[in-house]
């Protein structure tokens, strides 16, 4: 296709590591749809006859029938999926097929194409998200006085409730949705008509171009359209940040899932076993998701990489962009669609959560709170209750079961009334506001949280 | 300040190991500012007494002064800025400073100082942004008619002109600006109130301590509150892809200002020499800038990386969230600084660029173009043009220096009317549509542009 | 194959999720040679009669031979590479097929057949890398009189010849060489005899299997064996570091074949075209391989990451090094392959390349040089040339087209000698030291570049 | 320094921008070492007398001790390291100090600076790993007998001793060491000679200024010597590596501290406390040096991607490489100190790790190969036992605590000696081979680890 100027043939093994066909090809109703929109709008601007458009199109639609019914032979001397398309539009409708890339360059072709296929994928990450959330809710829903350790620094912190658990993952989930959709925003605009980088000398008409494509803007600058991936990197930021949100919920599942900690069940069906150990029920799907996050990083840091001190325009290196792309969209898909089915079906060992509760100290920062409303200030009574502490590690008990002589001798302010303040529920109840863990705060964060996922 | 349950001191060097104050206290101004809105809204809410809020207030008004006067020191065995402040305060103004800690944490309070900070500094940045897209628009102004090679490939491509191209570098930088403020929604969201994790026991007011910090929203649970560094990686990803930009106008810039190119003056007191070689004057602003790309890539892995896996709230490996974000601010700012006052200095060599652009077989498109427009399929056409260069190539002429006779024997579709369409200015002209390189496109770009940063 | 402890099947997404087959079936080769080796082994120590021994091993054969006529049939519900080889021995040998596992565990194979394909596939880079270098110092032999400008920031510095040029990039290939040499002997050591990660009950003979499988030494603890990727890293980074090299040299070829610098020439059949340019020749594999760095970069990220955190032993995250390691000897033999075809074919254009070192003041140093022989020291050496520059610039002279007056006027130590300190030869001819550009010395380090690949 | 040719000053901003004396003053005993060399090489070779030598070398220690006794004064103004000594040098020693820079550059003298110093710290690095190796050998030593369990996928798996798990550790130390010993032979390389790119017209001896800075290599290319920062890659590779396996016992420490596991106590003085939970203490070493980790890996990132594309030689972008070592370097001697000191101190509770290895059906692995040593396939054996272990979670008891006939059910091969191989002791004794997990061949790996450390 671009022979003229050449006295040799393009090297068999060079033809081969340059061509992108036998990933690109991936884009192909994309690369139709945009087509289409170019072949009408070349038609309703005169610079092709409206036959030779109905033609066009016509032939298009017959290609992408070929390639859905598996008939269509892609040939890597094609080079990439425009080409092959574009040779067998031809082959079905003559020479008028040859006008089909009037006003437009690959470079711009391809950016589009991406642009085309990324927004569609987005829209499919988004509802999965929300089932996934969706799922998260119901469970929360039943599990508002579910009591189980909050940790820091995976030490028994607080007691918390398992739904008040479930609905911080939901949170992080509610900012990669938000991320996400501004990132597409950014993914919709159309550089079609950008040609190879400099425009082109053809009457076109951008705007009916955008229009027919469902593009929210239009790429105002020619050079920089056909060179910019930044919608690529963006998403695959956006994607990281999911991942490694997946590779948190997944931490958390694989500990709960160890004999030690024993805090939920996983369905037999979303766990593997071992070739040689008859007795193991593993994790598998949350391990390999936060495997898998460390591969969206990667392709992160490729595409990143990849654009790095490049000079305008269109330079070979951005071919590169494509498998990063489809990696992070087919890892991010399968990883959502797992959780979305599995998440939604853990079972908390309740007993297993409040007796773990009930042992470490979880209740130390309500006595100081305690010490703190009868007048101590916060860090004396931070000090005192440090001591109460340790006579309990000293005794192998937690501080409800110190006797009141035993806990005043570190403060007479302490009476009668503390002991209320150190039981769980007492604990949780306490914590009533808009996020504390509260149940009331907590059934309320999932009534809003209903309301933001609609 | 936790030794209660202690039995030994910690080891020296853990102490200096784990402490952050020797890069925390940079948010000292930011620590303050949350902590005086905290004792406002504890004494509004009747936790504490107005006075005492009062006295605490003025208290770290102090505090603050003794800091910016140089007066206040630094203790490492007091771990971080919030003890030292703490700490110093209960100094000045007695036991109620311990009163301070009422309803919060550490876990709360960094997050939302991080925050704070953070959202001043991407402020900052978001003028810097703007006074460089002022300055390239004004010296685009002034080139909408210098005509330059376009290049794809690093290949002449096409004729453009420079005001083109800056416009290019204007629409990466609108990118960022929009990425950045998208990133700083989620940046102005308060997590104060969760306290540890769990939220607290006290009737805090969290919707007054947002008002009073001008949050736009409130982190709506307690666990994820403390421990989403998202903002983090998304400010760093939005950095990264600020700095690729940057480092893609520094190696133009670098290869337009070697002896080959030739194509701009960058003034000497933009450059710097050479201890050995006197002749040299190297481009050593872009040269950093460029490497200096790497390092914010480099940060945006650590966050990221670091966030991965970690269960839920708090854990210790968030402390080392604060450099990395330090130095991409730092980074930042400098990079963008440097390029604000250098860019619009940047001085085109007309000549040259012109030259180069009557050399490469620009206008081998027009050429297609005009033969398309004559009535031949593109891809012949395309097929013409390129047995046409290979002629040139072999005579060593551009397009525009071939006999009429010797075009016409690639096709007799050419006539005399040819060699206005193989000029520079025809080229150019002929590009006029949004995005195009025609000076009326792109004194259009030009005016559209100050619009968007107004 | 581990269902009896299960109540219920896996759930056909996570079977496919969680399935490794569709990519460790590579691995076909490695691991029936070291199933091979493991049943000789069983055999060898009575573990299983040898009448079983040799049973399995032809029965491996006949696996192999079926996978590589094409006959086999991979299956997604049997996982893995490891289960669908067995699962098909068993069907072919009976029962005694069910014996091979004996003594082992997948952990412990899988990470055996990685390290041997591993190993292959670095002998295989090893060799191209030799090919490449041979094809370099061939070139170079040609040209230790060619003159071109030797760059620092690009700004032309100093006279150097393009055979010193080339042997940069042969030394950094060399450093390739070693680097992958000292990683192929971490590659090179045994896991197998780890079973799942607490060694085994049987008798084995780990002595035996590693000296039938050409393993140089045995991993020492059967809990980190199994989970060890080090080696896997190890040469991810060493592929880093080479292809940041080949992207280094294509940033070279990219720059030399612009029309700005011309300095050489590519055959065409390793350029390709332009869809809508007619005019252009683009440097595409250079351009490819220098994106395909980033990917490798990329895939370094991944493996790294994906090892952070991991407690001991296998966890099913590691499932995830196989396909960006495949990814890096993929992109990496590719890279190499073209690059052997390609640089030994580069022709330079001695004649462009000589004028550029004539324009850009590149004997300035050798002028500094012969004041600081005359008695100058060398600071203020650079001082009067620094001024003898800054007049040829604004004259637009070179130095050497200064007069003796005009020079002498920044100081009489100048003297009618000074003109031959000032061509390309002599300046190239005086650098004549172990690693200096002077042809002499390059023809050494040629020779002794012979025999270090030799 | 270089002002001759410029017509008018840096700009204030770029000249802070560009310098790194701020930095790399860090290198200064490194850069006086070099230069000492150099002089002395210089009055060897007559490029200069033996008593400028001498004179250049007095006033060279005496900057060191200007240095290092706090007296001497860093100015920004002269850039770097380099010119900040030499500036002082020669007004110490009148002009004579002028002739130091005699046939070398800044590049060749940085290049060799980084390299002197990274060399040393290689070394200190080194040391301190072999402390933390014998640290671990020695607390191994006292437990080869006591009993916990080994996990895969964090589920119980099969016995081991925390012996077996210390060596691991040491294991993977083993390979950091030798790692960092392959790194230093490329370190250790010297680029001194080269001078800005070309070599230099002096008559130096290369040889003998690398015998006296104990060089074991010199570079064989000085536009490689020049650009070259692969071994500051490559240590960042080992570097990262070494960080990932702290990372992973930093996960296993805090798992194990964690009340869930309670596994391991670590001494109050390697612990912190909560400002808010009073019963806190956290592991918050481990914690830090896991998220440490992350940062090394980001410097790897930062240093690998700033040589991608560069074109030869030396380019500013270089500058950029020392923060990342020197951040690498401190990170690293840092997390080496805390846990030389800490992990010896680790206390395993013994009866805590017993009990856990008594739940988690550990021995059902011994059961099968029981059964294989009574002739049943391996395969087979797995399914029998599946079966057993799914009676015994229905039961909610260990397989040691099933009945005979609740086994035999299973299988009839079962007879009174298979409670023998379902004891923990029976378990871990049968493991008795090299890397096994059996007291006796542990012991055999502490014995020949302290001879591979010695």
């Amino acid at each position: 296709m671009w022979g003229g100027r050449f006295s040799e043939a393009t090297d068999k093994f060079v033809a081969e590591f340059t061509a992108s066909v036998n990933f690109d090809k991936r884009l192909y109703a994309h690369d139709i749809q945009g087509s289409i929109a170019h072949a009408t709008m070349l038609g309703e601007c005169g610079i092709i006859t409206k036959d030779e458009s109905r033609a066009i199109i016509d032939g298009l639609n017959q290609v992408k029938d070929e390639i859905e019914s598996g008939q269509f032979v892609w040939r890597v001397e094609l080079e990439d999926v425009h080409m092959n398309i574009e040779s067998r539009l031809t082959a079905i409708v003559g020479d008028v097929g040859k006008k089909l890339h009037t006003g437009r360059s690959r470079n711009d072709q391809v950016a589009t194409d991406i642009r085309l296929w990324l927004r569609d994928e987005t829209d499919n990450i988004l509802a999965l998200l929300k089932r996934l959330q969706s799922g998260l809710l119901d469970l929360a829903d039943k599990h508002t006085d579910t009591i189980m350790p909050g940790f820091t620094h995976l030490q028994t912190a607080q007691p918390i409730s398992f739904a008040h658990h479930l609905m911080a993952w939901f949170e992080m989930l509610v900012r990669d949705s938000e991320r996400l959709t501004d990132t597409r925003k950014r993914i919709n605009q159309m550089p079609l008509g950008s040609a190879a980088l400099a425009g082109t000398t053809y009457p076109i008409d951008r705007t009916m171009t955008a229009r027919l494509l469902g593009f929210e803007g239009i790429c105002q600058n020619s050079l920089d359209a056909v060179s910019d991936r930044d919608f690529a990197i963006e998403f695959a930021s956006s994607a990281s940040i999911l991942m490694m949100h997946l590779s948190r919920m997944s931490e958390e599942i694989i500990l709960w899932m160890s004999a030690q900690f024993n805090f939920v069940q996983v369905p037999d069906r979303f766990c593997t076993g071992s070739s040689i150990m008859p007795q193991k029920k593993n994790p598998d799907v949350p391990e390999l998701v936060r495997g898998k996050a460390a591969r969206v990083f990667g392709d992160l840091t490729t595409l990143l990489t990849l654009m790095k001190n490049q000079p305008l325009a269109y330079n070979k290196d951005n071919q590169e962009d494509k498998e990063p792309l489809f990696d992070i969209v087919d890892t991010l898909t399968g990883s959502l669609l797992a959780f979305a089915d599995m998440l939604p079906n853990l079972v908390p060992n309740s007993e297993n959560m409040r007796q773990a509760t009930l042992k470490g100290y979880a209740t130390a920062t309500d006595l100081a709170d305690y010490l703190v409303k009868k007048g101590l200030p916060f860090r004396d009574a931070h000090e005192v209750v440090g001591k109460a502490v340790g006579l309990g590690v000293a005794k192998s008990v937690d501080l409800a079961e110190l006797s009141l002589d035993e806990l005043r001798q570190f403060s007479d302010l302490i009476g009668d009334d503390v002991f209320e303040c150190l039981t769980l529920e007492g604990s949780l109840n306490a914590r009533n506001h808009l996020g504390g863990t509260a149940p009331q705060a907590v059934k309320l964060a999932i009534a809003k949280g209903r309301e933001r996922i609609a």
